[in-house]
C-alpha cells in the first residue's frame, strides 16, 4: 500500500516534469511511467530479481496511468499546488528508499550494499526521467540533500533493524528521517559544499 | 527473416543519425549497434531472457555491420532517399513492435504487459540512440504517432490473437496496423495533443 | 588485483569529470561510483552473471569512495597531473578491456562477442558517466581511438589465446596493445575518419 502511494507520487511528478518539455499525451504516460517504476527496476535488474512487479501486475500500470490523467486534468483549471508537491515528493523517496532497503535486506545484500540499493530505488527513476528529458539529473545538481537524505534514512532503518528494535519501527523511523532531511534542506536551503575544479581538468582526447 | 530486416533497417537509421553527429566509423558502428539490438536488449532484460540472441549469434553483429557499411558507402555518393528512409523505419517499428509483443505473450505477460513490452521494443532503440548522441528521444518530443502506432498495432494483434484468428494473420495485420499508422500521421502531420503548464512547475530544490 | 587497480583508476577519472560540472559531495561519490563500475555491471547485466562483484564484496566500493576522497583532496592544494591521469585512464581502459574479454570467453561466448563485451566493459562506465551529466559520450566523438583501441587489444588477446601462447602472455599483450594504442592515438593525435551527412537527413517526424 506505501509502495502504491510511493508509484503514484512519482507518477505525479514525472508528469509535472513532462509539462514543462512540451511532450504528447502518449510521452507523458511514458515519462510518468519511467519515474514510477525506474527506480524499482534498476533496483530488480541489478539483484535479479524476476519477473519485474509492473509486469507481473497490471494494478501498477494503472495506478501511474490514473494519477498522470488526473494530473494532466487537474493542471488545466489550477495551478499545481507547490508545496504539497514537494512533501509528497520527499514522502515518495522516503517510500521507495526503505522499500529498497528492505528488498536489499531481504536478498541478503551486506548494510553497505543495501544502503546503495535504497539510495538506487528512491533516485533512477528520478534520474531516468532527467537523462530522458535531456536534463542534468536532479541528483547530479548541487542541491538539497537528496541522495544523501536516502542514504540516511535507510542508515538509521537498518542500524535499528539491527538493533532488535520492534517492528515497524526502524521502518518508520526511516521514513521520517529522509523525509524529514529533504524537507528540511529545501526549507533551510541546506546543501552540501560543493567540489568544482578551477578549470578544464584532464581527460583529453 | 523478418527480424533480420528490422534489425537492418534501424542499423541504417543508427547510421544516419550518425551522420548528423560527426561520429567517426567505430562511434557509427556501435551507434548503429545500438539503435538495432537496444530494444530487443532492453525487452529480454527486462523479461530475464537470456542468452541475448545477439551475444549467442554474431549473424545479428554481421547484418548491423553490413547495413552500416553500405549506408556510409551509399551516401557517399548520393543523398540518401528521403521518402524511402520513413517507410524503411516505419516498417522496422511495425517489426519490432509486433515481435516484442509474440516474445512477451510467449513468456506468459499479460496484454498489458504484453502491449508495453511492444513499445519498449520498438522505441528503445531509438531512444538509446537519442540518448547517446545527447539529443531528447523522438519518443518525448510531439512528433507523428511513434510509441502509439507500436501500441495501437500490438493491441490489434493481440485483439486477433485472443479471438482465434488463423496464423499468421493476427502478425500480419499488427504490422501494418503499425506502418501504416506512422505513415499516415507523418503524411498527414497528424499527432496528439501536446501536454504544458504554463511555467515552471514545482519540484524544488 | 588488477581489477582493483583500473577502478581505482576509473574512480579518479569520473571524480574529476565531476569537478567540472559544479556536483556536491555526494553526487562527486555517485558519479565515481558510475563510472568506476558502470562497464562491469553493464557486462554482468548482458551476459546474465549475478551476484554484481559490487554488491557482493563492500571492497570495491570502499576502494572507490577512497579514490575519490584522495582526489577530491589532492586537487585542493594541487593541480591534477593532466599527462600522468592519461596514462591511468589508457590503463583503466586496457585493465578492464581485456578483463572484460576473458570474462566472455569463460560465459562461453564466441570471438566476436568477447570482443564486443571487452569494449563493452571498457567503456561503458564512461559513457554512463557523460550522459549522466549531459555530455555527448567521449565514445561518441570524433577522438583519439577508444573503442578501437579496446577492440585490437581484446582481438590479439583471444588470438594469442587461440594460438596457444602459455598464459599470462596473452593478458599482458592484450593489455599492452590497448594502453599503447591508446596512449600513441592520444600523444600523434591519430583518430579515425569521420562520417558525417552533408546536410540534416532523414528521420521526418
Amino acid at each position: 500500500m506505501l509502495e502504491l502511494i510511493g508509484i503514484s507520487v512519482f507518477a505525479v511528478s514525472g508528469t509535472l516534469a513532462a509539462g514543462r518539455k512540451r511532450l504528447d499525451l502518449i510521452g507523458v504516460l511514458v515519462l510518468a511511467l519511467v519515474t514510477a517504476m525506474g527506480g524499482g527496476t534498476v533496483r530488480d535488474l541489478l539483484l535479479d530479481r524476476h519477473p519485474l512487479i509492473w509486469l507481473a501486475d497490471p494494478t501498477y500500470l494503472f495506478v501511474i496511468v490514473a494519477s498522470a490523467l488526473l494530473t494532466m486534468a487537474y493542471v488545466r483549471w489550477r495551478r499545481p499546488p507547490e508545496k504539497s508537491l514537494l512533501v509528497a515528493d520527499a514522502l515518495g523517496l522516503a517510500l521507495f528508499s526503505i522499500t529498497g532497503a528492505q528488498i536489499a535486506q531481504r536478498a541478503g545484500m551486506n548494510p553497505v550494499s543495501c544502503v546503495l540499493l535504497a539510495t538506487v530505488t528512491g533516485s533512477a527513476g528520478g534520474i531516468l526521467r532527467d537523462v530522458l528529458t535531456a536534463e542534468i539529473p536532479l541528483l547530479f545538481r548541487p542541491s538539497a540533500l537528496y541522495a544523501s537524505a536516502a542514504m540516511a534514512g535507510a542508515s538509521m532503518y537498518l542500524l535499528l533493524e539491527w538493533l532488535g528494535a520492534p517492528r515497524p519501527a526502524p521502518m518508520l523511523v526511516g521514513i521520517v528521517v529522509v523525509a524529514a532531511l529533504r524537507l528540511a534542506a529545501i526549507w533551510w536551503r541546506i546543501s552540501l559544499p560543493v567540489f568544482q575544479l578551477e578549470r578544464d581538468g584532464p581527460t583529453g582526447n
